[in-house]
């Protein structure tokens, strides 16, 4: 036998232990949002800690200004193999509604679903089970020389909470940290059966604009007809910033826009995606935004401006007519390719300002912003990781963007320039950050042989 | 002398005690918003009865659901003379902020202003020393035969908080109150020389429009750029309502606007009205509203539609990517000529049901509106009070619109069918609802005066 069937033979014999690991690490209500948790996150990562040890790992545990940060270390057997970091988090979301969950959320217990066993305690999926999938392949190539690549953990304890310190840290530990690839376990599988890796993040950046008309909010009776209206300012030019097909107004808006590959586009196509029952789901018929699109461009591809928020005059019941003195809105851009985030928040004040009625002026919040996050199709690992992950599911892995940022990615490129190669077992239906959040079990299983497999993969 | 100028003389020799009497009136904090001053306002209601009595009056407290109606009624010698109703209100608005008044508000004082002497207390102006010029008139006729006039006065204890009682407190009591005509005493003179009488309101009505997308509120990134956003939905006919020249877009919307009689318009022209001290008082520039239109025109003879207030999404600090459920505005219009309150609404929704793009559902909330009033011009009643207020004032009485409606004025059209005379002595700068009110001594002694004179001509 191999090393890489040796190792999957022993992740495959130790899947009860493993399970009673999960759920040592799950009955750690490691709330990073709650004050009254803290003590339980310092406990998390001392479980870490050790936990990391036993498998051969130097691991300490690091103070931030918040929860602390857990690194661990494993240094290769051969000298030439790659090195990789590897992202998690032990923080888990607050459980309440706890009146609808049906066991307590603390303590975690096996639960016969539609796909078999799944395991269902706060932070089962998100992130403590996915988490736990790497750890369990590590342990898997302990009895045969250890894992095939050098390795360093990374776990955050404040990734629920927005990842406050994680910049800092990795700005200041760079040398630590350093490695050839991030792999980051805590996204999803395309569906129950296929693997995915999440090659493409839309960037984001946000912006929001306060029209202001007269001194004070005036009586609708006595000035209204004489005196501006910023609301009626606003609507025009939040009403302007899409054409009528659907694509952003804003001059310039994509210049920096990049097509998929494609190779990407074809595989997009190829993907069991139902855009009636994605929008069904919510209520909706109708793909809405640009023309020509189809959702998964739209959500992967393409960039957008949505008005998140919008406020003016009297919101209480009933009616007041005043003539309001002020009127704002909160507007965001997701974006792709090479868009630019502080161009695109100018070229959107540009166009405010060009269309501000007399006697109205504009005043701006502005917000950091980050780009859109594209790993190459042609990247070597992701070629590798690929494949291993085909050999484990029997199916080609999907490769999938997300409409979404996921703000750590940005974190390892900006302060590390590392790219991220994003492989979790998660599955759309796994109710995280909700009451009975669950993991598969066999997501758990076969996620840490799937993780086995990129080791031996990426070191072959 | 004739009758009318020993009551005038009579009025200059009593203006002493008719001081006292109107602080003996102030001293009653008489607030309706204001649980703690019930008992208080059903003082100022038992102490207007006594003072009508005093002055020959048959009258009464009227109980109703919220404050009394006093109301009091006066024979006339000649049978055939003129029936007025008179119209104020005992109540007050409240006294808050406290630290802002020079003296105590329920502890009426003279203070020395610009224009002489000045009456400070909550409600001197509003509308207790308005109200007050009333009785004194009628008190001046008092040794000469009583008012050339039969009289019912009406006081109201609710205006402040709305006059929730009034409507059905006139229906109830039609014959009771029925006359030739309503005076009312709670409008501004034009400026502190001219006098004014308000022929003109613009009526109003109001509707709620609560746009629908997606069942939820989604998360911009997994849903921006498929989903419909109801905040672009909304802004977008929101911006379309009115169109680059200020005019309200709504089809039919100008369909029963009327042009003021050229009359009114060339003596309007004749105002020493300002606009840019109009509008630089509040911060503004530039006329907004209809182009081609002079700003009194566009607050007297012109209808309108503002926004009065905008919700959707999020509008807490900083941002958060949400993709809203709803979004929803208020809107009003003010409605002048025969507009029909009802029809503009109907076209105000079929407005928006016509914008409506898919997925996004409308709900309206409907608010009863009432249309525009205005004294026809060729009224005897009003030529006849004009004279006698130019005889009292030495210039002619101006002929003034107001950009708001009237409630109270509404309800005697509508509950009674009778027309109302808006007369009053305020100036601009009485400071009604806000600390340190005031009341001019000369518009409170040639109030009464001119009330004199205006009853003494509608029996002529």
């Amino acid at each position: 036998m191999t090393m890489i069937d040796n190792t999957l033979s022993a992740i495959d014999a130790d899947s009860g232990p493993a399970l009673d690991r999960l759920f040592a690490f799950l009955r750690i209500p490691s709330i990073s949002a709650s004050p009254a948790h803290f003590a339980d996150c310092e406990r998390a990562a001392d479980w870490l800690v050790a936990e990391l040890g036993a498998i051969g790992f130097e691991a300490a545990k690091h103070a931030t200004d918040g929860r602390p940060m857990v690194v661990g270390r494993l240094t290769a057997a051969r000298r030439d193999c790659p090195h990789v970091l590897f992202y998690g988090h032990y923080d888990v979301q607050p459980a309440d509604p706890l009146d609808l969950w049906r066991s307590p959320p603390f303590e975690p217990k096996l639960e016969s679903g539609p796909r078999g066993e799944r395991i269902v305690a706060r932070g089962a999926s998100d992130d403590k089970g996915q988490l736990m999938t790497f750890l369990e392949a590590c342990r898997g190539f302990q009895k045969f020389g250890g894992p095939p690549c050098a390795i360093t953990v990374l776990f955050e304890g404040e990734e629920e909470t927005g990842s406050p310190s994680l910049g800092a840290f990795l700005a200041h530990n760079a040398k630590m940290l350093r490695a050839d690839v991030v792999l980051v376990c805590d996204t999803a599988m395309w569906n129950a059966t296929t693997p995915a890796i999440t090659a493409a993040l839309r960037g984001i950046v946000a912006d929001e604009v306060i029209l202001t008309g007269a001194n004070r909010d005036l009586h609708s009776g006595l000035y209204g007809g004489a005196a501006v209206n910023p609301i009626h300012a606003l609507a025009g030019i939040l009403g302007g910033l899409h054409d009528a097909d659907g694509a952003v107004a804003l001059p310039g808006f994509y210049d920096d826009v990049e097509e998929p590959p494609e190779e990407i586009k074809e595989q997009w196509a190829a993907l069991d995606f139902d855009p009636a029952a994605f929008l069904g789901e919510v209520g909706l018929n109708t793909p809405a935004g640009e023309r020509g699109r189809t959702p998964l461009e739209q959500l992967w591809s393409r960039p957008t401006c949505e008005v998140n928020g919008i406020s003016g005059g009297y919101a209480g019941d009933g009616i007041k007519t005043v003539l309001p003195a002020k009127a704002s809105a909160k507007v965001s851009f997701r974006l792709v390719g090479k868009q630019n985030p502080d161009n695109i928040v100018q070229s959107f004040r540009a166009f405010v300002a060009s269309r501000l009625p007399p006697d109205v002026k504009a005043e701006f919040i502005g917000h950091a912003g980050s780009p859109a996050i594209a790993l190459p199709i042609k990247n070597e690992a992701l070629r590798r990781a690929r494949r291993a992950l085909e050999a484990e599911w029997g199916t080609p892995a999907a490769l999938i963007g997300s409409g979404g940022s996921i703000p750590i990615v940005g974190a390892f490129k900006r302060e590390l320039n590392m790219d991220s190669l994003l492989i979790g077992f998660a599955l759309e239906d796994d109710a995280i950050h909700s009451p009975n959040e669950k993991y598969e079990r066999t997501a758990f299983h076969k996620g840490a042989r799937s993780w086995a497999r990129v080791l031996a993969a990426l070191a072959a």
